[in-house]
């Protein structure tokens, strides 16, 4: 389902296989059940490659402020252009159980790390 | 190069080997003259692999509109802590012939397209 004003948003910002990084952030996350979670706060890149490890989902805090951070697989969020948002296959009960850190105290983002947020999520840590 | 102020900035937005997208987004670029040639605009991420195909060079305008934006390949940003910025090897004049778009009117972002912009900027195109 793609409107008049969704096809105008998209032509802005994103090509067919390729999308803009500020279009990401703020981006509305739901679960399949439709209920919103929060938002794409950032990207996390990898330098040198210039690969994303993650995905940063928000929710609560003012401005991002005090709010929970839960990095996701790039591969977990699945856009919905009805929705103009993404769909994620986690329903809250997930979440709550899931790696995440105040925005004001992000973790190392070693090795160790990547591998655990990935396998919550069932993938590989490719990187 | 790194100031108290520096490393507080970075513990807040990024680590050892990521960044987050919205530090990179507005990051000044510079030639190795210490010219300012623009700022970041904006990361092209590709929706299935999460790889940036381009980050966004712009210039003029105001708030980035009527602003010309040349896509560069990640690799050829280097970051210098002690400019707070990037460092590129292109001098304007290299600038001024590179591949470029107005910002509200974004090319196709095809492989001709990609080899075309990487080939200028002396990488193979390895999407």
């Amino acid at each position: 389902m793609t409107t008049a004003s969704d096809e105008t948003h998209i032509a802005t910002n994103e090509t067919s296989h390729l999308i803009a990084s500020n279009k990401v952030e703020g981006t509305a996350v739901y679960n399949r059940e439709g209920e919103r979670l929060g938002s794409i706060h950032s990207l996390m890149i990898d330098k040198r490659s210039g690969a994303i490890e993650y995905a940063v989902l928000t929710f609560g805090g003012l401005f991002g402020l005090g709010a929970d951070h839960y990095p996701l697989p790039w591969q977990v969020l699945v856009y919905d252009t009805g929705k103009g948002g993404y769909v994620v296959n986690l329903d809250k009960a997930v979440l709550e159980k899931a790696p995440r850190y105040a925005g004001e105290r992000e973790p190392s983002f070693d090795p160790d790390y990547g591998r655990d947020v990935y396998s919550y999520y069932g993938f590989l840590y490719p990187f």
